[in-house]
Formats: structure tokens, C-alpha cells, sequence
């Protein structure tokens, strides 16, 4: 990231979201928030500073209050372009200068403010020291689904970063797998990632045999054999908005035992997204995953939640986890991602981008779920 | 970053630097230090997570008390292969657990404790609900100087970094400057940095005409043309150790006004670095090169402070600025950049790493600092 996204928004778009975003705030009986470079900024301005360092940079937005981004003189330059900067006021500061003096004006001193998760603990120190009487919530617990709800044009890069992770799966399951370590076919994951145009990979999981009952294993230098369950988990930003999907392959063929995994998974996984549509609370999507797998007894190996949002970051509210009473809103994109995980002997996962659509759910991810045999 | 560093230390290398932290904090009035992953985790422990994630990894040291390493519990088998593992103890929690509560017992629940400055500030206010008797300082407000004294082995490798960022230069200089962009040559320069064993560039300046009198200036697409000046400014890391250097070149003949302020500047660059000895406060480097330059009537020129340190970060405390009154100390390390910066002609700036010996400053870059013509 750096300067600017290279998303099709205008001042006006982060314009929208700033006044939405101090709306959400007042009526969470916040009296502002204080945005902190990260994804938070990038999708409320647009702006990305080039480097994160110990220099404040922090937009503030109040309602009632035109929004203010905090910036080093150094940076300001940068900033100023910005595609939402024409719908804020930069407010910079020199070396040597106090910026939390410069902040504390804008902010109410006996507020409650939502801070963005990321922001440095030194500067959340400096706010609290200058204004002892504010407190702080973390945005993520203050206003969860900020950006949950997505906009057309947002669902439009979404899927098209969803398209070309599923072109790059159509090219991996024809390169070898058996006599190839890990560590290879996740550097040639990657690759496709950035030839179907991703600017950043965020992970490129290669789980082979045993190691795809690890749900967190990312890749190793372990050499895929034939007999393997292969499970593969990639995803990163393509034009600043996020895929992530997941697809477990058989080096050779299965046995009967694992085509009768892939396809309960595979059920578990059609089950979630069945389940998908407006006013369904999130844990509900868990709930019709997980009873498929535990319906057929195999309940206890599937030890993680069921999916996780997604748009200018590859992780983020809502959760598809049991006590997640959130309702799903037409625009919300998540992962639908069941598994079932043998320690020990493999495991198998599937996993696509859905989105809410008026009525039921939409997939941003369509190539097809069925067991693909590779060499 | 990732797993942990390809530096050559052992595990009582960062037990003997926790438990030096451990006293420092002591020293300093602190109940203990809580370290967040980046690069103090990384300097003492060796740990650095594969990713940044909103899940609590948090460092505890304090006086008296064994090292513990909170981790979740995915991330545990990660930490425990970091070198430093076996000198700490690793404390594990899974998802839906409250990791605050976890590194509560840790904490003396009226203390007050030094905090990384990049801590997320989720965490902070997880930790200061959970022990509101607690309070906190920054880790570089309460021991700005707890990394910036290096070990032998540290020298070797910000040498070694030197030296690469050394070698890149004697390559840049021959390639043609004339006719192409700045964004062009900047190409080049990260592309030398990780031929020469960089894993990492952090920055890759050219500033070309005027350009170049803005400090801040990182690189364009300006065109660079016969009759330029070009600041260089290159850095990044080698094997986990920072490297930083600048040197101005010019494209054809200067004018005689161009040599001028080129000789000016490394006679400034001269001075600073013959400033530095221990004992000597930080300040003293910033005002002996300033001298050189405001004697010669160019003062207001000199926009920005004489130099930072480097470690495992490119920047980092001490800093070369009036002020500071920090004496040297053998083994500190940090640039010593005067520069010119005439406003819409062009600017002029030379750097090197220095690091204090016993009786002096040793340069850890080497290449000539006068005036390079290239073509």
C-alpha cells in the first residue's frame, strides 16, 4: 500500500463513508472517532502513508464536525493527494511540536472516543495524557461492522479479486504436486496470485498429508507424495480488496474414506451458504455448517469458526462463529470455510467468498468444490 | 520479517539482554516492560510473528521474575522454534479466551510498566481494564537507549550492511542517469540492495534537480536530465541489520555554485562525524555540522536533524538534533547526514553510518564522499 488505493472511489464515495462513519459513531454514544493509519484510513480517505512510523498521523472524525486529518508536515504533501483528501482538512505538525496538543481542540475532553484497534500505544498514551478526562473503546469493539457492508462498487473489486483467485486455482491444480516440496507449489500459488493481478499475497497455504490437519500450518518444506489430501488456502489484495479461498486436492487417487470427507465438507460448505441470507444471524451460518459435520460424527474435528469478513483486509468482522447474534446485511462478504481436520492423517477444507444479497447469498468464488485429482 | 532472525545469536544472548532490560526497567522506576511483536521483541527474544493480527503476543519482563512470552496458541509452535524460546516461557490461549486476564498474574497490579510504542492500542486498553491500577509510558519515552548500544556481533552486521549498501553504490554510479526516471533508477537501487544480501529495502531515494531540495522527496517520474544534481538515499536490512547512506551525484559538469555546496556538505559531514567520541552529547554532533554550514551562510538551508541511529530498524533512537543531551556511549550507531536544501534548485546531502569507539567514530560506510559525475 502506498499513496492511494487504486479503487474507483471519488472524494465524494469517502466523503459518504466519513459522515456514515461519525453517524455510526454518535449513535453509539461515542463522541468521535480517532482513525489511525491501517485499513480503517485506507477506507474512510483513501490515504495509506508510505511507511508506518512513530510520527502521529490521525484523522478525526465528530459529528457535527468537518473531518480533520492529523499529519507530519513531511507527509502532508502526500496526503493532500489523497483521493478523499478533498473532503477533509489536513492539519499538519512539524518535528518537535506536541501533535497531541494539535488533536486535543478537535476532540471533546470529556468524550468517549472509538480509536482504531492498530493505533500505536505511544499515541493512545499521548491522548490520554493530554486529555485525562477522555476514555477509549477499540473501534473493532466500538463499531464492528464499520465496513462490514459493503457498496456496489466494493462488491465489484471483490469479485473480480475472487475471479482471479479462482483462475489462479484452474492453473495450480495442473502443476505437479507429487515429488515437490510445499514450500514450491505455494511460490508458484503466489506467482499466480500476482499474475492475475494482485498487488500483495497475504497467505499461500499448502498443507500436504498430516500437515493439513493443522489448521494453522502455512507451508513447509515438507515433499508431497501420491496419497496425499493436499488442502490449499490463498488469498491476498487485488486493487486494494481482498480473496481468500480454499480448495482440497488429492495427489492420485483417494480412498473411499477420504472421498467420503471431501464430500461431507463439501456439504457442510453448501449448507453455510445456503444459510446466508438477510436478518440470519451470523452464528447461524456456523450452526448449518457444523451440523453436516456433526451430524456424521465427525463434530470434534472441526475445531475452528466457520468464516470471517473480508474487503480491504483478507480478515475482519463479521465472524460466522457461534454467539455472533449480528444479522446478516445485504452487502456483507465473508468466507464460508468448513473443515475437518484427522490429526494426524489429513485433513480437508473448503472455503468461498459469499456475499448477502437481498434474498439468500451470492459466491464470489465458483470453481467447482468437487475432489480434484492432481499429479 | 518472519519466524525469526537470520541474525547469529544464541539463546543467552537474549537471555543476557532480557535480563538487561529487566534491570534497565528497574533502574528507570518501572515495575517491568511489555513488549510488543516488531523490533524489540525481535531484539530480545529473536521472535517475530509471520503476521500482524489483532490476537495478543505480548512479551513480559520483569525484575526478579522469569521471561514469559503470551501467545495464541496457533502462534505457539511458531515462537517456540524463535532462538530466544528457550530462555523465556511461552503462556498459550486459544480464541474466545481473554488474553488480558492470562497476563494479568504476570503484572503487579498497581505498577507502572513500559509498553511498545507500536502496541496496538486494543491491547492497551484491554490491559488497562483489566488492571486499572496499572499505568504506562511508551518503551521509547521510558528507555529510549535500551537497543542503542550494540555488541560485537551487532557491529559485525551493521558493517556488513554497510558494506552492501557500499557496493551498491560503486554499481549505481555507472548506471545511466540521463534520460531516465527517478522511479527507474530507484528500481535499481532495491534491486543491487537485495543483490548484495538486503532482505529487506527500506527506502530507495532519488531526488533529482528540485527534487532533491525537498528532504522529504522519496522518488517520481521525473525525468532526470543533464546538468542534475541526484540525492541518493538507500537503506533497508541485512540479515535483521539496518543499513542507511547517501551520497549526491551529478549528471555532467557541475557549476562551479553546485561544487560549492557539494564541498560544503562534506565538509559539514566531516565535521559531525569528527564530533563524535564518547561523553559527547548527541546535540554536539548536530551542532558541529550545522556550524560548518551556517558559517558559510547557508544555515537556513539545513532543514533536518543531523542523524538517528540504526539497528535492527533503519531509524530508531539516538537522534544527531539540538536537544539531546544523551552522551555517546561506544557502540552507539547512527547516520551523520548534514545536507543543503535550496528550495526549487536542488539539494545536497551525505550521509554515513558512524558507530563510537572508544575514542572516537568509525564510519561503517566507506565510499568517497566527494563529488561522483555520472552520466
Amino acid at each position: 500500500m502506498a499513496g492511494s488505493t487504486r479503487a474507483p472511489f471519488t472524494a465524494d464515495d469517502y466523503r459518504a463513508r466519513m459522515e456514515r462513519a461519525a453517524r455510526a459513531a454518535a449513535d453509539a454514544g461515542l463522541a468521535g472517532l480517532l482513525v489511525a493509519p491501517g485499513p480503517d484510513l485506507v477506507w474512510l480517505t483513501g490515504y495509506a502513508p508510505t511507511a508506518m512510523t512513530e510520527r502521529l498521523t490521525l484523522l478525526v472524525l465528530a459529528p457535527g464536525q468537518d473531518p480533520v486529518l492529523v499529519v507530519p508536515t513531511l507527509e502532508a504533501p502526500d496526503a493532500a493527494q489523497a483521493t478523499g483528501a478533498p473532503a477533509l482538512t489536513l492539519r499538519d505538525w512539524t518535528d518537535g511540536k506536541d501533535p497531541y496538543a494539535l488533536a486535543a481542540p478537535l476532540l471533546d475532553r470529556n468524550g468517549r472516543f472509538g480509536i482504531s484497534d492498530n493505533a500505536w500505544a505511544m499515541h493512545l498514551l499521548g491522548l490520554q495524557k493530554t486529555l485525562p478526562g477522555t476514555s477509549y473503546a477499540s473501534l473493532t469493539e466500538a463499531l464492528p461492522m464499520l465496513r462490514a457492508v459493503k457498496d456496489a462498487a466494493e462488491l465489484e473489486l471483490l469479485a473480480a479479486a475472487g475471479a482471479a483467485a479462482d483462475a489462479t486455482f484452474e492453473e495450480i491444480r495442473n502443476v505437479p504436486f507429487a515429488g515437490r516440496r510445499e514450500s514450491e507449489i505455494a511460490a508458484d500459488l503466489s506467482r499466480l496470485l500476482r499474475e492475475h493481478g494482485h498487488e500483495q499475497v497475504d497467505f499461500t497455504i499448502v498443507a500436504s498429508g498430516p500437515n493439513g490437519a493443522n489448521p494453522h500450518h502455512e507451508v513447509g518444506d515438507r515433499v508431497v507424495e501420491r496419497g496425499d489430501m493436499v488442502v490449499l488456502d490463498f488469498g491476498g489484495l487485488r486493487a486494494g480488496y481482498g480473496s481468500d479461498t480454499s480448495r482440497t486436492v488429492h495427489v492420485g487417487e483417494p480412498t473411499d474414506e477420504e472421498r467420503r470427507v471431501h464430500d461431507l465438507v463439501r456439504q457442510a460448505q453448501e449448507a453455510g451458504f445456503r444459510a446466508v441470507r438477510p436478518g440470519v444471524a451470523c452464528q447461524e451460518v456456523d450452526r448449518a455448517a457444523r451440523a453436516v459435520i456433526a451430524d456424521a460424527g465427525y463434530g470434534e474435528f472441526f475445531i475452528r469458526r466457520t468464516g470471517h469478513g473480508i474487503g480491504v483486509t483478507t480478515h475482519e468482522p463479521p465472524y460466522m462463529i457461534e454467539g455472533e447474534e449480528q444479522p446478516l446485511v445485504p452487502g456483507m462478504c465473508f468466507s464460508v470455510e468448513p473443515g475437518v481436520y484427522l490429526p494426524g492423517r489429513f485433513g480437508v477444507r473448503i472455503e468461498d467468498i459469499v456475499t448477502v444479497t437481498e434474498d439468500g447469498g451470492r459466491r464470489l468464488n465458483t470453481t467447482g468444490r468437487e475432489m480434484v485429482i492432481v499429479e
